[in-house]
C-alpha cells in the first residue's frame, strides 16, 4: 500500500476559559482498600475548550482541508482504527489526498471535562451498551447475555467485535451543547482559506449552525446518518445554499423497531431540510447506500466491514463536485 | 523540513472488562435552562480500556516501537504540539526514525472513564492550575491574577501559553492505579519483538513494574523526571538489571519551595534507584540538563522552548545505547 507522506502532525485546543472555584466544601472519601481520600474543589480551572489533532500532507490532492466531527456519546476514535482493527477513515481520506482534523467534542476524551454541577450544568450520561445497540442498528434484538444479541442478517458491522467497539464511548452531557458549538464554530473560523465538514450523526447538528455562522468558510458538508438540524421554520438557510451538501444513509432503516432519533431524522426531519435547501437551488445530493446496491450498513458505517466502500463513495461524491485539485 | 512518511496511522484499545449495574436509581436534575434531565445508571459498561494510537513509519530507523506515556493529571497530547504551536515529541521522534505510540491512561482522555463510586472507587480529583504551577515548576509564585505569577527567571516553558497549556489537563483517580497498570502490563506484552517506554513523571510509575512484568520486551527506559518507583527494598530489580535505562532531568530543582513529589523523587527516591541498578551492573544513566549547560528547564521540558534540543539529548542517548539500526 503507498505510503502517508505527511508534512506535519499535531493538534491544538479551541476555545476554552477560565473558571475559578472558591468556598466549595473538600470531598473526603473512603476507598475501596479504606485508604482515605480527599478532593479539594476549590482553584482555577479551564473549561469549555475543545481538542483538535491535524495530519497534513506533503502534496494535499483536495482543495481544501477535511474537518471530521463524530456523534453523540463517542470521541474522534470514530475515524480511528476500526473495532476489527482495520484502517479508519482518517488514515483512508489522508490517502485519498485530504488534510485531515479530526476532533473531540468539548467535554469529550482530549478536550477534557469539568465537575458538575459547579461547572457543567448537570450530571453526564452514562450510555449503555443496549443504547448503542439500537441507536447504531446493531441488530433487532439486544441482550445482556451476548449470545442471545441477534444482529440484523446481512449487516457489514463486524459484530463479534461490538464490546470492542464500546471502548470507545464516552459520558456524554446533554447540558452544553452551547460550549461544543461555540468551539466548533471558532474551528471553522480559523479556516480563511475554507474547509469541508464531515459530520457523523450528532456532529451533524453543530455542523449546519457552523456553516451558517461561516457561510464563506465551509466548502461543502457531508453529513453521514446526520441527527437534527436547526428549526426549519425559522431559521434562514439562503445564506448556506450555495455549500455543496451530501447527506448519507445506511441499511436496516425500513424497519419497525427502528430508533426514535433516526425515524425522526430520516423520515421526517432530513427529507425536510433536503426539499428546503433544493427549493432554494442548493447543491444537495441524498444518497441511500441500499439503492446504489451498498447493503448491510449499520449507523457505524465508518466501521463497517465494507467501510471503504462507503469512503469511496463519499469520496467520489467529493470529486464530483469539484473538491478536489 | 523532511517529510514523515508513514506505513500506517492507527489506534486500538488494550483492556476493558463488561462491569453491570441492576438497581440503581435514576438520577434526575432540573438544568440551569430549566428543563428536566434524567440519567440512567443501569446497564451494561466496558471500564478498564486504554486507548493507544501508533504512527508506523515506512523506514523506521529505530530498532524497536517507542511508547510514550504521559505523566499525572494529563493525557498522549503531551507529546502533542507544544502550547505555543511548535512541534511536539511524537512528530520529532518520528523524525529521529521511531515508530511512535502515544497512549492515554485508564481513566483519562480517549480512554473513557466510569461513573463513581458505583464503578471507579472514588471520586476524581480536579487538578488545579495552582497546584500545576507548583508541581511542573513554572515559577516561585502563583497567583489567581495573572499578572501577579512569578515564572523562574531564564525558564524555557512558553509561560505567556500557561493557561493554554493547562486546556490538557484532565480529571484523574487517585484510586485506579492497579487499572492503568493492568493496561500497561497489556500494552508491552503486545511486543514480541521489543519496545522503548518513554515515561514522563507518573508515566515512570507504570513503565518500571511494566519492564519487570516483561523483562525481555522492553528494551529500554527514558524515564522523563520520574516519580515513583516499586518499592526499593522489597522488589528483585535484577531482572531488569539488563536494561538500558536514561533517568533525566530539567532546572529549578534546587529551590526552597521546591514540590514534595519532585524532592522526593529527585533526591530520595531516584538516586537510590541510581545506585542500586548501578550495584547491579545495569547500564543506566543519570543527566541532570543543567550540567550539560541546557537550564532552563520545567518538568514539562517536552513543552519548553527548547524542546527539541532536549530530544536531541534523549536521542543521543538512545543512539549511543545502541537503539538505532
Amino acid at each position: 500500500m503507498d505510503s502517508i507522506v505527511l508534512k506535519e502532525l499535531g493538534n491544538f485546543y479551541v476555545r476554552g476559559h477560565e473558571v475559578i472555584l472558591h468556598d466549595q466544601p473538600k470531598q473526603k472519601f473512603v476507598c475501596q482498600d479504606g485508604s482515605e481520600q480527599t478532593v479539594d474543589l476549590n482553584g482555577q480551572f479551564e473549561a469549555g475548550q475543545m481538542y483538535v489533532e491535524y495530519a497534513r500532507l506533503a502534496e494535499p490532492r483536495a482543495k481544501y482541508p477535511l474537518l471530521m466531527w463524530h456523534g453523540g456519546g463517542l470521541t474522534g476514535v470514530t475515524w480511528g482504527s476500526t473495532p476489527d482493527g482495520r484502517e479508519g477513515w482518517q488514515s483512508l481520506f489522508l490517502r485519498f489526498g485530504h488534510d485531515v482534523y479530526v476532533s473531540d467534542s468539548v467535554e469529550r476524551g482530549r478536550s477534557s471535562w469539568a465537575m458538575y454541577p459547579q461547572i457543567y450544568r448537570t450530571h453526564p450520561e452514562f450510555t449503555t451498551k443496549a443504547a448503542c445497540w439500537s441507536n447504531f442498528r446493531m441488530g433487532p434484538v439486544f441482550d445482556e447475555d451476548h449470545a442471545k444479541r441477534v444482529a440484523y442478517k446481512g449487516t457489514q458491522f463486524p459484530v463479534e467485535f461490538y464490546d470492542e467497539f464500546c471502548k470507545q464511548i464516552v459520558p456524554r452531557w446533554r447540558s452544553m451543547d452551547d460550549w461544543a458549538q461555540a468551539a466548533y464554530d471558532d474551528l471553522v473560523g480559523r479556516f480563511d482559506d475554507g474547509c469541508v465538514i464531515m459530520a457523523h450523526s450528532q456532529g451533524a447538528n453543530f455542523a449546519i449552525p457552523a456553516a451558517l455562522a461561516h457561510p464563506d468558510k465551509v466548502k461543502a458538508l457531508v453529513l453521514l446518518e446526520p441527527a437534527r438540524t436547526p428549526d426549519l421554520n425559522t431559521t434562514d438557510f439562503s445564506v448556506i445554499k450555495h455549500i455543496p451538501t451530501l447527506i448519507l444513509w445506511g441499511d436496516f432503516i425500513k424497519v419497525p423497531e427502528l430508533c426514535a432519533w433516526t425515524k425522526a431524522a430520516y423520515f421526517d426531519i432530513y427529507p425536510k431540510y433536503y426539499e428546503l435547501m433544493k427549493g432554494l437551488g442548493a447543491p444537495i445530493d441524498w444518497i441511500d447506500l441500499p439503492e446504489r446496491g451498498i447493503t448491510g450498513n449499520t449507523h457505524l458505517l465508518m466501521m463497517d466491514r465494507n467501510s471503504r466502500e462507503v469512503a469511496q463513495a463519499v469520496q467520489d461524491w467529493m470529486t464530483s463536485r469539484g473538491l478536489m485539485k
